[in-house]
């Protein structure tokens, strides 16, 4: 960074021998969350999240980050602070360098917007286009337990208190898969990789449309967070049926050659994060989960923006 | 670029040998603009205008935007279309590619959010603290247009028929300066740039503070724009003040090394931008206007967004 924040623009030397990894994304209140459950410095580690889960499903590593934040017209200060060190904090973390900015006062819900800029070997980037039949499908980490977090915070639990909740931590501090990201892209382990911002089966369906390719998902293999199974089965609802649709958890689900479990395992051991195998590729274009009984039923379509 | 639109984030190739200039800047209904008076590929038009005065000031050439926007509950989809239209259009005209996009609903008003990156040789980029004391202040083209054509605007004026009025096309679809920026920086004619989308006054203060310079602006020389002047005078207001203080017009301000005069000559020649000489660096860090009777007053603090 030859020059930050304070002039009319950022001045950035890029690294040689990489390519540029770029991600915009926004976070509204009253759409992706309300000031009512989620604490300020909450709201800023999401928005700085969802770009870092972006670009580790790219492979690629954080370098830059660009924060335009909108601001309702009684927002406290305490408040701003909290969001400016949720930010930051996350930042810091991954070595994210926050080159730009820019506040605008508006009468409408606080919003932050956030560019992403990071960095990866030319032919070490992951896309949703390079799965192909017989690959293996993997998923990150654990689902579901945002949603239930989210579903806890809305139904009345006070985030001071329900911190220390799994379900509740995940909805209101996702850590993104950086690491694991860059190391499945860096050494070939993956073909092809989403992130599940809005849930697993978006995410299948977006990779399987890419890639040209049918999916074929084992219901029993989803590696559904123990949190989300005990708020699901307290309040009557099916855990593995939520889990596919619910968004939030910020995972990331690979399509891996077979043979290569080696190589799978040594981005698991290096960044500390599991990997589940949940289904395979197929050259059939459908996309389906296949039940307890050895059923196949097509996969719903899962969360949307705009639904 | 290798990547576009489409997948987790997009991917592109730096160019060598260059740095990279970053830039983010929000355009909010009832803030910056309102629909009633500013037409769907206006909006869209100066979402992207004033990120790209940004570069200009740093004299970087434009390569790739980023366009967040946030969508109120009822836009119809011929506006949507419109200002897609009109961003897209200005992009076209500098050769600026779209690669990341995102698209929110939100309960609020309507926002653009736009992250332009360019690039520039390393050691021809402009900023606000180069300049030095001797140093001739020139600014490009008109000032006090763009302000003129807003209060037009809300004085009633309808666009569909206002648009032939130079000063409304000025407010509506300003000319960011591109390429005199680059011409600038790249032959080293100035040593320091700010954009006045702020305003005259308010661009003065910045570049004489980050350069530890003081500025004497000639009222007299400063270049009123004809069709402000004519607006002023038809409604009792003084042109020149008014011209100080009025932001929106993006012209850039440039200091410049005296018997540099070729150069300057140059990069006017190439943009077909004029330059204007209106004042001097000073040792002593008061920033003033010296008016038709000699007498030298503080140059006031000029627009605010926080007034």
């Amino acid at each position: 960074v030859l020059i930050g924040i304070g002039d009319d623009a950022a001045v950035v030397e890029p690294e040689r021998n990489r390519v540029e990894v770029l991600s915009v994304d926004a976070l509204v209140e009253g759409v992706h969350f309300d000031r009512a459950y989620v604490p300020p410095d909450a709201i800023g580690h999401r928005a700085l999240a969802v770009n870092l889960s972006d670009l580790a499903a790219m492979g690629a590593e954080p370098r830059l980050a660009l924060l335009s934040l909108v601001l309702p017209p009684a927002l406290p200060v305490d408040e701003f602070d909290g969001i400016v060190t949720g930010f930051a904090a996350l930042a810091a973390k991954y070595r994210v360098q926050l080159v730009g900015g820019n506040i605008t006062r508006s009468p409408g819900p606080l919003m932050l917007d956030v560019t992403v800029i990071g960095t990866a070997k030319r032919r070490r980037t992951l896309t949703r286009s390079g799965a192909r039949p017989g690959d293996d499908v993997y998923v990150s980490g654990t689902i579901g337990a945002a949603a239930a977090g989210l579903q806890r915070l809305k139904a009345g639990a006070d985030w001071r208190v329900a911190a220390d909740d799994p379900a509740t931590h995940r909805f209101l501090r996702p850590d993104p898969r950086v690491r694991l990201g860059l190391l499945m892209g860096r050494n070939r382990a993956a073909r092809a990789c989403v992130d599940l911002s809005d849930g697993l089966a978006d995410g299948v369906h977006r990779l399987a449309e890419a890639s040209g390719v049918g999916v074929t998902i084992d219901a029993a293999l989803l590696p559904v967070d123990p949190a989300a199974r005990q708020w699901c089965e307290g309040n009557g609802m099916d855990a593995t049926t939520e889990a596919i649709a619910a968004g939030d958890d910020y995972e990331l689900l690979f399509a891996v050659k077979p043979r290569t479990s080696r190589r799978v395992a040594a981005a698991v051991h290096d960044s500390g994060v599991t990997l589940t195998r949940v289904g395979t590729c197929t050259v059939d274009r459908a996309v389906s989960i296949r039940g307890a009984d050895g059923a196949a039923n097509a996969l719903p379509q899962g969360y949307s923006h705009f639904r």
